[in-house]
Formats: structure tokens, C-alpha cells, sequence
């Protein structure tokens, strides 16, 4: 058995034009094994991202404006498996360094603003490795499949997208973009166990079923939106979720090479770290 | 050897009238054993941490306003592992639950409000447990170890504080306030690691060795603040914290007793489970 590397996650990059037939929910490409090697493999890095995460808010701090930050985008459909994915790698961080931002639906105020204004107020800061579950890709995805905004405005959105993003890009930020790929089938396995364990009856929401009957809608937007935005400097990266904890550890190797690949310094000393010494002796 | 319990955490209360000569920051009440002990006995309450704080954030999302949240505040001196205690403690956590403010100095938007705006600003949410890393009790100590504002503006600023906490406690915030005591000289070693370590420099502030020379002054600062605001609602614990890994145990212990107070249920469900059941099947 050979074990799932970080360049194996790399190969979940999406292929265009995308399509999602040719994505095996189920699959776990790049893994053979079985739950507890799962387990096993999914934390061999963990020191590495959690010095890697450090040294990315050290410099952060010592930095300010030209230090980088990361920015990761969940988009997937209902019970798809972002909260827990984001949760499993996070974990692993300091919370200082981190900020995870859910996406519902928009409230009064921010429906007052174009569509791109909440997001923009959660901007990761430099140093900072921020997620957000759920996005400014709803905007284009579940307003479109409903029929409640025009080509027009969804070519206009996608427009301001693309232009955001590259701004994001161009001051710094690492733009990881996955989307959960569960299949319909799985969705109902995860949809029964809201509706038969009390404890999840407060995940549970009636729509999700109603929402299923758009399933082919949601894919179509969704593969349009995934085509139109996957660029090199914004990624887009097909996850199968069918098995939850392959798609965490998927995800946490796309975010440990995100980090490798800023290829950071630990900041260096703004002191003269003999005198300091001494000076601090002396304060005894 | 008997494991330290959630109620040797609470013996961590403040004893009233306060004075710092009676703590020893090198002592670890409650607990005997040695590392390896403590790092066990530390974990063996995490299932049911990260439990019942899921059952907090379900009843922020179903209660909304109603249901109750926990604001953590954090003082002590400089190096004495508030950062770290944070961390150790909510990454048993969802972090789409939880959040970490660090407050620094304030800037010019912050100075140009009274000194609670900015605090304000990050009350928490229902349902969400809010660490805060240095608080609104530097305008209280700081500033007045250095003489930046007069004694009727520090009085002033002390009934803001009680009326400010107790406005959270009465909306169901519960406030669990802790002071990382440290001895004078377990400052010099952590000082230091950090102009002795190329990976640590980034933490090292020259300003540290001039303020230990106040160390007495933000003693007496420090006690006079916990005395005026130490409340049932808003208790002040004394976290001996020379040993770090002693005090962020305690700090757990006391962040588990305040959920297991709120005695929590699990939102019912506000659908009919058998017909939402038939419902997902027949969507299949």
C-alpha cells in the first residue's frame, strides 16, 4: 500500500471543461486502504502544518501589509461536509491565526450592498488562513438555479468574481477553492440521520429536500461557475466526499502545500539578540 | 494519586481581599503527578468539551438571542501563555463556534471611541464561545501603571467594566475571567528562549524587559482590578502558571464547568421526523 501524498491531492485540480460525470463521488483517488490507515496517513503532517501556520503569522506580524495569507473556499451541496472538513483541519492550527466565516443567507443589510460587500468584510488579513464555508459562489450558483437573478447580473457577478479574486491573488493571498463532490445517494444517507438522531434535528432543514429536486440544476451551475473561475492563482480542486474523512485529508494537504510553497523565513531579529540578552539578566 | 478535578479548578477562585504574595505561580493545587500524568488527565474530558459545545452553538442556531454564550478573558504578563492556553483549549472546538480577539494597542479608529467600543465590537454571539487575549482590563492597568490617565478617569472606567459585564451576564453571557500567574523569573527564562531561538525573535519585544520593571506596580494594578471586579457572574480565578500545561488544564476545566452548567438540551425539531423521513426517501 502506498500512502496518499500531497501531490495526489494536487491531481484533484479540476480538468476543463468540467463536467461531474466524470467524477466518482465514492472514489478516493491516490488511496488504498482502509479507515484506521485513513486515519494514520491524514495526520503525518500535522507538526509540519502547524509550524508551517505559525511561521505564516509570524510573519504576519513582523510583516504586516507584504506578508501572504490563505484563503479557502467551500462549496458543495447540503450535508456535503464543509463544517466538519474545515473543523478537522483546523484543529491543528493556532485559532489565533485562524478565522472561519459561514456564508447563509444574506441578511437585510448586506442584501442593501452588491453581493460581493460581506465577502470583501472578510478578507483574509496578511499572516491569516482564512475559510469560508459557503461564498460569493452561492451568488452565482443558488440564485441562478432558481431564477432569481438574470444572465445579465450572473455574467456581470461572475465578471466581479474573476476580478476580485485576482486582486486577492495579486496582493498575496493563496486561494485554495474545493468544492465537497458528495452524490445523491449519499445525501440521503446524511439527510435520514438529521431527521432520526435528536441530536442533529438542529442541522436539519426542510428545503434540503426541496433543494434536491434541483440537484441537476445545482450541477450544471455549479460545473459552469467552477469553469469560468479555475484559474492558477484560484484553483479549483474537485474533492470526493463520499468519504468524508479522504476529503479532510485531502484538503489539508492542498492548504500544507499552499504553505510549503510560500517557502517563508521565521522573521528576523529587529534587536541585537546578545544585548537583549544581557539586558534581560540584568533586569533580574 | 488522585486526578485533578473540575473542582480544584474552581478552587482557583480569587479569595477576596486579594494580594499576589499569597499565590505561588509555581505551584499546581489539586494536582500531583508528573507530565506524562497531566497531559492524560488533561485530555479526559475532551469528548464531552467538544459535545457540549456543539450543543451550545445547536442552541445558538435554534434559540437565536435566547440561547446563552461564554466570553473567556485572559490577563497576565507578558510570557505568561495566554496565546498558548487558547490554543490548547479550542482545538477541541468547532471553530465555526468559537473565536479568539487579541487586543493589542489600539489604533486611531479604536482611540477615538471610549476604550469599550472596541471590545464591544466582539461580544459574543448566542451560542458562541469567545476567547479574548488581553482585554479592556489593560485601561485599567496599563495605562494607569504608566500614569497615562488620572484616577477619577480609571474609577470611571471601573463602573463601565461592572455595568459592561453585567449587561453580558443578565443576556446569558457567562464570563469566566483568568490571570496566568507567573513569577518574575519564569518571565527572565521565557524571555529569554526568545532571543536565544531564530523561531521565537518574532515574539520578543524589547519593551518587555522595560516594563518588568514595573513589575510591582502592575502587581498592585493587577490585584486592585481583580478585587473591584471580581462578581459571581464575572469571577476572576488565579491560574498558577509557571507550569503552563498546569494552567491551561485548569483554564479547560473551568471552560467545561460553565458548559455543563448552562445544563443544555438539544433544540427539538421544529419538523415532524417520520414525515421529513418519507419526505427523503421519496426524493431519492
Amino acid at each position: 500500500m502506498s500512502k496518499f501524498k500531497v501531490k495526489d491531492a494536487l491531481k484533484l485540480r479540476v480538468d476543463k471543461p468540467f463536467d461531474f460525470t466524470d467524477y466518482d463521488p465514492a472514489s478516493t483517488p491516490g488511496f488504498t486502504g482502509d479507515k484506521k490507515d485513513l486515519k494514520k496517513q491524514a495526520k503525518r503532517f500535522d507538526d509540519e502544518l502547524s509550524e508551517l501556520q505559525e511561521l505564516l503569522f509570524a510573519n504576519g506580524r513582523a510583516l504586516g501589509p507584504d506578508a501572504p495569507a490563505i484563503l479557502v473556499i467551500l462549496q458543495g451541496m447540503d450535508t456535503s461536509g464543509k463544517g466538519g472538513a474545515v473543523k478537522s483541519v483546523f484543529s491543528v492550527f493556532d485559532p489565533q491565526g485562524t478565522t472561519t466565516v459561514g456564508f447563509g443567507k444574506p441578511t437585510e443589510e448586506e442584501l442593501e450592498h452588491d453581493f460581493l460587500w460581506r465577502i470583501r468584510n472578510h478578507d483574509p488579513r496578511p499572516g491569516q488562513i482564512v475559510a469560508f464555508d459557503r461564498s460569493h459562489y452561492e451568488d452565482v450558483v443558488t440564485q441562478r438555479v432558481h431564477g432569481w437573478v438574470d444572465e445579465k447580473e450572473i455574467n456581470r457577478r461572475f465578471d466581479a468574481i474573476r476580478t476580485y479574486e485576482k486582486e486577492l491573488a495579486d496582493r498575496g493571498v493563496r486561494i485554495v477553492k474545493a468544492f465537497l463532490h458528495i452524490s445523491k445517494d449519499f445525501q440521503v444517507e446524511n439527510l435520514l440521520e438529521r431527521v432520526d438522531d435528536p441530536k442533529k434535528y438542529w442541522k436539519y432543514d426542510e428545503s434540503d429536500v426541496t433543494e434536491r429536486g434541483f440537484w441537476q440544476d445545482y450541477s450544471r451551475a455549479y460545473a459552469d461557475a467552477i469553469n469560468r473561475t479555475d484559474e492558477d492563482h484560484a484553483p479549483w480542486y474537485i474533492l470526493p466526499s463520499d468519504n468524508k474523512k479522504y476529503a479532510r485529508m485531502a484538503l489539508k494537504f492542498l492548504i500544507l502545500e499552499a504553505l510549503r510553497e510560500m517557502d517563508l523565513s521565521w522573521p528576523e531579529a529587529d534587536f541585537d539578540p546578545e544585548v537583549e540578552r544581557q539586558r534581560i539578566l540584568a533586569s533580574k
